[in-house]
């Protein structure tokens, strides 16, 4: 069951982007540890996802001029020179995929009756999405995107504030996904705009239950038992078909660069699977702190 | 000069607020330990703020009717009944003084070539902040507001990645500052509307400088040498003067609530010292790893 | 209650050198956050215990004369000079009063089922601990001692090898008891001289009885549902009457010295209560996460 | 350099056991991430090392019949009959392999100047070690030891008190390393027994070299300057050739039990590298903070 769970996922994560990239990732994973006549064994589990589409030549000019938007340069400094230009390492958006893995685990955690739903809900700016991600195929350009993660029925009471709230827990592993560069919760930039009288949501019984959810499920660091809402914002990739221009660390000049290989036109498309799963192990983390302190 | 320094940024957060809320705090930080000659000693540092302006009688009603947008609500759950319902503890956003208290040192850390610049350059979804927030205070209503916090002089490199990328680490401390309901950096949730060839930042030279700085000073986890921007949402204060309708938890009904006491029309006013403060404590620890890695 | 059961641990802590030291410390806690209706609310507890009985003129020279056997020298140059030479701080014995503190609770979420007890079983070499001590004290001299520590009606399956081994976590907090120079569990370094077929404990029932305890109710870094034992060598006290010879870093030269101030002839007199409360703390860790992993 | 390295030690992890053990490992490690140009990248570095000696049948009667002094009793409760009975996992021994992998990668970052060695230097009770592992193999018994591990040339100021005290983080790895019952520094249980007088080591020029090295290196749980020494017990291996008895859990009976497969007869002769593998981590760690510190 766990072995099919991995695999579902996985593909999940892998088509995507379908039709919007010519990267072919078959990410059947190999279970190495951990796992024993279809369960978990208590033993950490190890998955192996060979990459089976690797063509270094595509990289090769990479190793002296830094792609904007990519970690190519901070990498280069960090690592004085020792980073592999090749890509891959932990930089790479395959590394998800161990993220969805994991949230495999932590949605067996959680159990069948928490819900984790994200989707795409924007892209280019625009609800018409489709359109927008064929534009930026046909103009060799790429788009970012929006993706909201709902979470039903958790129970009241997960988060460990004062440093451990729900929101920071889960920003902080979400932040690890590739490309996302904004987080918010409920009302999120919109209950800056608000008023105390308009946000505040009115309780309705002792379930927690509230008439409205601009607080998107959490007071005071601590889930009140009504939907988690959050949203991220997805930035546009980095890798696009149309040359640019950037810094040559030889000659010291900026000089044009054309990125070679595959590019996704929105990794956007990608992202509900992959922020599922962090949402999970965020939860699934907390959930299991909430369980020791039940008497 | 440590010494000073407290007594400098606490008295920052206090007024912060002045003329839109009657609670008076004079914060005068009493050092227990962990400071010798003006200079902290390498010991823990023990900072006690006696809160000097409590009236528990304001509490009274709270224990039965949770206060709308308050923790009051998921604290009597979470804490199965136990949690102080006067108020205080770690839901307390006195609290924050505690953060402001540890920012001080954290700045010292990073150093004076280092600043942290936060303001607030928004209210009640306006830039005309004055005036948003003296039509609250006339409603006995409040308003929330957005902070923007600049870093300036980063070297290039701080981050871990996978997990600890800049973002990851700051997002998990600042969300422990109540009011908090989004964090964007650099473009942010307008990235999410951009093209690639809109949003990469050209590298201009090897410092890293970039002509335009939609990531925020920050690829791939890790700074890039230029300015790192980050903005934050704030929530508008749940307690208002306002009538409100919410549980009582005795008759199992909605009901009339007024919450006494003293409110603060807009809290984002007070968030600038504490989210550099946050901000700094978070840099600190990633440039403590990063100068460990030096050779 | 809870503030009832802080006197007391505490006042264990003090009485146990009683006669053997001149020190007076009264260390009544007081609570200042974190209790209410005397019971933990779910905030942090903070108790403070002021030191009433410093004199600052007692450790005058220590400022350039290193104590052999103290943290002194060792934190002079850790700290760049910025140390409190004074004494006090994180090296001192004193900071025992707080793992004391955190042990009572601790003790709570063991609940009383579980039982810890702990004793001076030997000092100076010898079982005969008072007259060893008296010998010490006539002397100007000090002794150490081993103290020994049971933990009884523990569950079967506390412990997250590999790398958090009920070992690995009790040793990580019992070290930080000053003075504490070695540790063992069950048969410890006794067991290195035994045979696999005298140590190896024969199972008797589903319960995990064991005919023989040698393992010390451990077994592969969980436990097992037998007698958890383990044992600590305490050295003798570093600051004795004695003259002795040491450092003085004005001159360069090895030099007399003669500590003033106030002597304990055996600090493994005061071990045992912190000892509880270390092993107390390190086992409800251990305890809340067993309790998350039940279905 | 770092994959032979990688290699040596653990070909010397594998050595040590050589005529002792019927077990054949070969242990050569793919790298399969974090090296490149024999350098590692900044990236996780994981190395696959697989396990090519399974015999499943081997441990077959084992889902029943738990061994004394193996985990197969607390595996079985801990993880409610879903452990993997046929061993393995993170009871392994090993799993040290990768313990020695780590340890190539930490004593680079301590550098060559800093050494560490450890070694037998009794087993069974006594110096005379091959002569009492020749009488355990003969009797189809096993026995224990005691190993010795010396670190040179580190520098004061390492260990992070209070709660990381050298003692601490290198007693809590060391603890990992299966059949480690106890851990001493300097002199160890021996202090327990001696007067202040005898065990404070005077000190002797500002390096802080000191006449006597009773404290084994530390003070305060701080390095001093002086060579690091720390012994550890290691018990009899468990599985021996003998027959034993202990419970059937089918029938719930004590039972006889013959243990198949492949058996050490003194596991301690595979510690050293494995014990020198795990000061190298910890005290890499140790010197990374220490360094992040200079100003």
């Amino acid at each position: 069951m766990v072995e099919g769970d991995f695999k579902k996922d996985m593909s999940r994560r892998r088509s995507g982007a379908k039709g919007t990239t010519p990267r072919s990732e078959p990410d059947v994973p190999q279970i190495l540890s951990g796992v024993f006549n279809d369960k978990t064994t208590g033993s950490p589990v190890t998955l192996l996802i060979p990459n089976t589409n690797v063509k270094s030549e595509d990289y090769s000019n990479l190793a002296r001029q830094p792609r904007p938007g990519h970690a190519d340069f901070v990498a280069y400094k960090k690592y004085r020179g020792f980073n592999d230009y090749r890509g891959g390492g932990h930089f790479s958006g395959r590394l998800t995929a161990a993220l969805v893995a994991a949230g495999v685990v932590a949605k067996k955690i959680l159990g069948e009756h928490i819900s984790i739903q994200a989707k795409l809900i924007e892209a280019g700016g625009s609800r018409n999405i489709e359109k927008s991600i064929e534009k930026a195929v046909k103009d060799h350009d790429s788009v970012g995107g929006v993706v909201e993660c709902i979470v039903q029925n958790l129970p009241v009471g997960l988060g460990e504030p004062f440093f451990d709230a729900v929101e920071s827990v889960l920003s902080h592993i979400i932040f690890s996904i590739p490309a996302i560069k904004g987080i918010e919760f409920g009302s999120g930039f919109r209950a800056a705009t608000m008023k105390g009288s308009e946000h505040n949501d009115m309780i309705l019984d002792e379930s927690g239950r509230t008439a409205t959810n601009h607080a998107g499920g959490i007071n005071g660091g601590i889930t009140n038992g009504n939907e988690l809402v959050l949203r991220v914002a997805v930035k546009p990739p980095s890798s696009i078909g149309k040359k640019q221009k950037t810094l040559n660390l030889d000659s010291g000049q900026v000089e044009e660069l054309e990125v070679k290989g595959r590019h996704d036109a929105c990794i956007a498309l990608r992202v509900p699977v992959v922020l599922e799963a962090a949402t999970a192990i965020a939860l699934a983390d907390l959930l299991l702190i909430h369980k020791s302190q039940e008497i």
